[in-house]
């Protein structure tokens, strides 16, 4: 199994634990690529690590601008910035959208699993005005949602598949850069290397 | 004066006062386009406002990968979020590079500015070895720098000109997009409309 996952994984979930009394250690900013090849760069919360891999899960509201960007260039980078370990992890990689035009079943099943791990509060801004619109006057304050509905249309998951980990701890000054490449067998591997900070 | 400075500026002010406690606050994540055409992204240090400006400044070592990346394109978008006020500044726009090369005295002024304002720690890092490089087994942990002697090479001041500023605060709700723009006698001038959050 450690094959497939990142050796960084290790250093991530012990940051994430040794930060777990700060409520923002979950937050890190999302960095995509605009329509204008400008960047954008946004807070988002982390919403777990799928099932046996290193994987980074995000959820996220079909209308924002973000989707028209990856759907452009699929490429982001994470900067996680640990405030109480003083830790920075830049994860580069990938994303994969799964909303709910995704034929594939099992990614369907993952989108409706996140669904319901997140909290009522939260599902209920995806049934919200479309965010980054300008704000009509006479907005309905509140949707009702029934508790037993699957995820409504508006929400997608975002699945970040790291090929680069850039991990800097400013307490002990160690700089480390995780590569992935791909074995002889055509598995995922990673090399790392440890760099001047 | 406040005809050049962004309405946004005061937000600003008013988070970096409201959050001074926390050593973290004046830390934020600068976004640009790597060379691969892949985002990047890193936390780094609020230098300051330009004077009389709300031009962000910020400092850097030649040597590091943004430089190349900002020579080819020159955007970029920070995003600072306020871990104490729960607010976000999402700050987009062209980021002029003052190295030892530039012609213009008033920037190599404002770069030797910089240069004496930040410690002696702080520059004793850009006589060490090249950040992002791979660790050799024998370096010299520290060099000497005269006191006397003005900002060394490696030494950059990377000077953000915003354009577009998309503020949020989580605990009112409250989303405000602030847009630049030319006035009819060719002054940058600042536009503000209420979004969706």
């Amino acid at each position: 199994m450690e094959a497939v996952t990142g050796p960084w994984k290790q250093l991530l979930l012990n940051a994430l634990e040794s930060n777990s009394h700060l409520r923002h250690s979950s937050f890190f900013q999302l960095a995509t690529v605009g329509l204008n090849g400008r960047p954008s760069n946004r807070t988002v919360v982390f919403r777990g690590l799928e099932e046996n891999t290193d994987k980074i899960q995000i959820h996220t509201d079909y209308r924002t601008h973000k989707i028209e960007e990856l759907r452009h260039c699929p490429y982001a980078e994470i900067c996680w910035y640990f405030t109480d370990s003083w830790e920075q992890f830049r994860v580069n990689g990938k994303i994969d959208i799964l909303d709910e035009s995704n034929p594939d079943l099992n990614e369907l099943q993952q989108r409706e699993k996140s669904w319901y791990a997140s909290s009522l509060k939260s599902r209920l801004l995806y049934l919200g005005p479309s965010p980054g619109l300008p704000c009509l006057s006479e907005q309905q304050d509140q949707e009702f949602l029934d508790h037993s509905t699957g995820p409504v249309g508006t929400f997608s998951l975002l699945v970040l598949d790291p090929d680069q980990v850039d991990y800097l701890n400013l307490k002990s000054n160690q700089r480390i850069k995780f590569t992935s490449g791909l074995s002889l067998n055509g598995e995922k591997c990673w090399t790392s290397q440890r760099i001047n900070s």
